[in-house]
């Protein structure tokens, strides 16, 4: 036993108290604006019936759904007997035996799962955010993990593109309140690809077409080509497409050019109209005036995640300064329900990517300094003596909601004080027999250093 | 599929937004105490390796701890062909084969398992609380879940009694914080109960001591002598115990009772000494010089929780005026790490039992009325003209920090009063072409239904 070394399961992590306060902090921002906007909390349970999950994220998905085991002496059932364990198709059965829960593999199908139960219950539109952890076995590797927590807002029940317009307006306020300001939030629409796909005459290849131009930052307009020869197009296709991947300039220059090339689809058209809707009201939001530019809200017709899922808008934010990509995006859909048997709910929901914007917030070190601290002030104990007269300061200190500590025995100062700098307390009040006879405590700034002597009172103003 | 009745997995439970609100206040008042006096919190991922959690919990708790299915395919090793399921012994060893994970079953190992993890990276004593849900496969009933938040506070490295002295008073801040006031916390120690047997001469009978005396107030003198017959002592001992078991009086009186009757037990008196130190902190402590009757601070020698485990102080809190018994529990335990090779270091800790907490708050009323509440004013939605006129109200009432929204598409009057009332939003914004024309806007109180025309600024005032 004394040689066992005790290790987590790999692709999970441990958050110490340093890291719990700066993800708190990330969290707790997020969720004030979305409160602000109106949307509510729920939670959903860590396990759903295998059968809620099962079919919803494709076969690779499926495969990346932890399973738990049933409970119980389920193994000893005469009809389950002797099991051929070399046959490979029995190994979808014997789970299907032994397992009949799983861990929730995202955010979204326990919601529309949590919809279609409580439908009665709920007042549509029906604005709810939920942050929970969830689990995927899929291969650990750096910035990847087995347990990692989604932060998402759905709003299902309306239509109106006054949700689109608003999520904008969630992630700039959000990422500002952390402090990020170099940030672009992208804009597109399904319904401008699906246009583009059809002015080409090749609507069935939409997939290959924007799966090629998604790639545009990475391998350049050659290597776009390329890959699009590559999926079917000819070189007609290329001369109709090429403009409209290079689209530049402000967001009207773009939506004036892609009015010249979409005029004859209606879908396209469409598209575009959304667009301009959502910039009208994110400018008519913006309190001070200020429009969609100085948002950084920016139509990036390239953009295309979630293709399969997303029917209208498609979002997704980027840290520009920083090594790390998106850092949020979302979407709306038709039919999150369907797959539960409630048709034809509409949504639009957003994520933010709390894991990456921990570590663009470390990068830059934008994490504001309180995040370090834990407790306010630490007293130091040298003697009972010392320690009987501490005991009124602590309380009255804690009176006035200042977090303190009485280091709980006598100890040398350089152990106490080494406690205080491994957990980051910015105040000690040194209490020896000086201090006890004259009543005026010593108040030890830890980062400068400077030490001054104050009477209680003073301290507690001072540090309330 | 459109038959297809959505369903948790029995046991576990979706919370809804009020549900959440309310939930959140509970774990935000505990969380703001343990931070004041000191505490961080961790978090440890929900699943850890079986070899973690095994043994730890007993035989009994060990068939509770959920087992995860290792992903890929496990089953397919020719060495694992034909296996007979009809062999008892083959359960276990199966699990072994296909399992290598499982949920967290309570959060004490696992912070046994970080401290000896992270032994070079914390400053001792260590304080930490942990708030997360933990998972038992007990058969689900009324009040017990599968899934289930624990909310726990620890400190290690310390053998002070101050630590003891401030989870009474963590437990009394916290529980009073959220409105309650009368409740008892119970305080007993692990020493005086081995006092107790040793001076009877039957220390090995301890645990069937205090089980029965444990009874005392469910069945009665008569029932625990019985029982105490039933376990092996006889009538001299019930002699000695009874004075001990009717034990009456204040603090005070019991322990110069006890003195006496443990005069001869070493064990015993250094129990009674911790108790008189422990006091004697709360007292100190207590900023208004409140003592520790005050504060229902309650020496209870029948209490025995967690026997096995503690060796010193042992803590229990109950609400008084409902039919809901134990809030909370805890006490001092040696060698917490000793299982990870880690020998030598003691803890105390405590813990708040959530849920039971909601079901007493709920059962008095003593949410505050806020909890009810989310968003704080709806604007109505009746045309497109009344939704221009609208949004930049909505951006000056957010920018005053004021949770609003406006109804997202035109709908009738009543359909927006509905869904008002179904979030429990306190004030409507009424606009009509009246209220664009004069710029005065009608504010409904949805509680008096009270309604006055107002202009935006005084709304924003009043509602700030």
């Amino acid at each position: 036993m004394a040689n066992f070394k005790p290790s987590v399961p790999k692709g999970t992590r441990d958050f110490s108290p340093t890291e719990m306060v700066k993800r708190n902090y990330i969290f707790d921002t997020i969720k004030s604006v979305f409160k602000k906007y109106g949307y509510q909390e729920i939670q959903t349970p860590s396990m759903e019936n295998l059968d809620t999950l099962t079919g919803k994220y494709g076969d690779e998905g499926d495969k990346l759904i932890f399973k738990i085991l049933n409970s119980g002496e389920y193994l000893n059932e005469p009809k389950k007997k002797l099991f051929d364990f070399g046959a490979e198709e029995n190994s979808a059965r014997l789970v299907s035996l032994i397992s009949e829960k799983a861990l929730r593999y995202d955010l979204t199908v326990p919601f529309a799962r949590y919809v279609v139960m409580h439908q009665n219950d709920i007042s549509f539109p029906f604005k709810r955010f939920q942050v929970q952890p969830v689990w995927r076995a899929d291969r650990p590797q750096k910035g990847r993990y087995r347990e990692f927590y989604q932060c998402d807002a759905d709003v299902v029940g309306s239509e109106s593109l006054l949700n689109e317009a608003e999520f904008v307006l969630i992630y700039d306020e959000a990422l500002r309140k952390l402090g990020l300001t170099n940030f672009t939030i992208k804009l597109n629409n399904r319904k401008i690809l699906s246009g583009i796909a059809e002015i080409i005459g090749k609507p069935e290849l939409i997939v290959d077409m924007t799966v090629a131009i998604d790639k545009l930052d990475k391998i350049g307009l050659d290597g776009v080509i390329k890959e699009l020869l590559d999926r079917g197009f000819n070189d007609t296709d290329i001369d109709k497409l090429k403009p409209v991947i290079l689209l530049e300039g402000s967001n009207e220059e773009k939506l004036r050019s892609l009015k010249q090339v979409l005029a004859s689809s209606e879908t396209g058209l469409k598209g575009i109209g959304e667009i301009e809707q959502i910039f009208g009201y994110v400018h008519q939001l913006s309190a001070s005036g200020i429009g969609p530019s100085a948002l950084n809200l920016q139509l990036d017709i390239t953009l295309a995640r979630g293709l399969n899922y997303y029917t209208g808008a498609i979002f997704e934010v980027k840290a520009n300064n920083v090594s790390i990509g998106s850092i949020g995006g979302g979407g709306r859909y038709d039919d999150l329900t369907g797959m539960f048997g409630l048709k034809g709910l509409t949504g639009v929901g957003i994520s933010f990517g709390a894991d990456r914007i921990y570590d663009v917030l470390e990068e830059l070190k934008l994490f504001p300094e309180s995040t370090e601290e834990t407790t306010k002030v630490l007293i130091t104990n040298f003697d009972s003596e010392a320690e009987k007269f501490a005991l009124p300061i602590l309380a009255q200190l804690r009176a006035q909601n200042i977090s303190a500590e009485l280091y709980p025995a006598s100890a040398k100062l350089k152990k106490q004080m080494s406690y205080a700098d491994g957990k980051n307390i910015p105040y000690v009040i040194l209490i020896g027999s000086e201090e006890i006879q004259s009543g005026l405590l010593t108040l030890k700034n830890m980062k400068s250093g400077d030490q001054e002597k104050l009477t209680i009172n003073s301290i507690v103003e001072k540090l309330a």
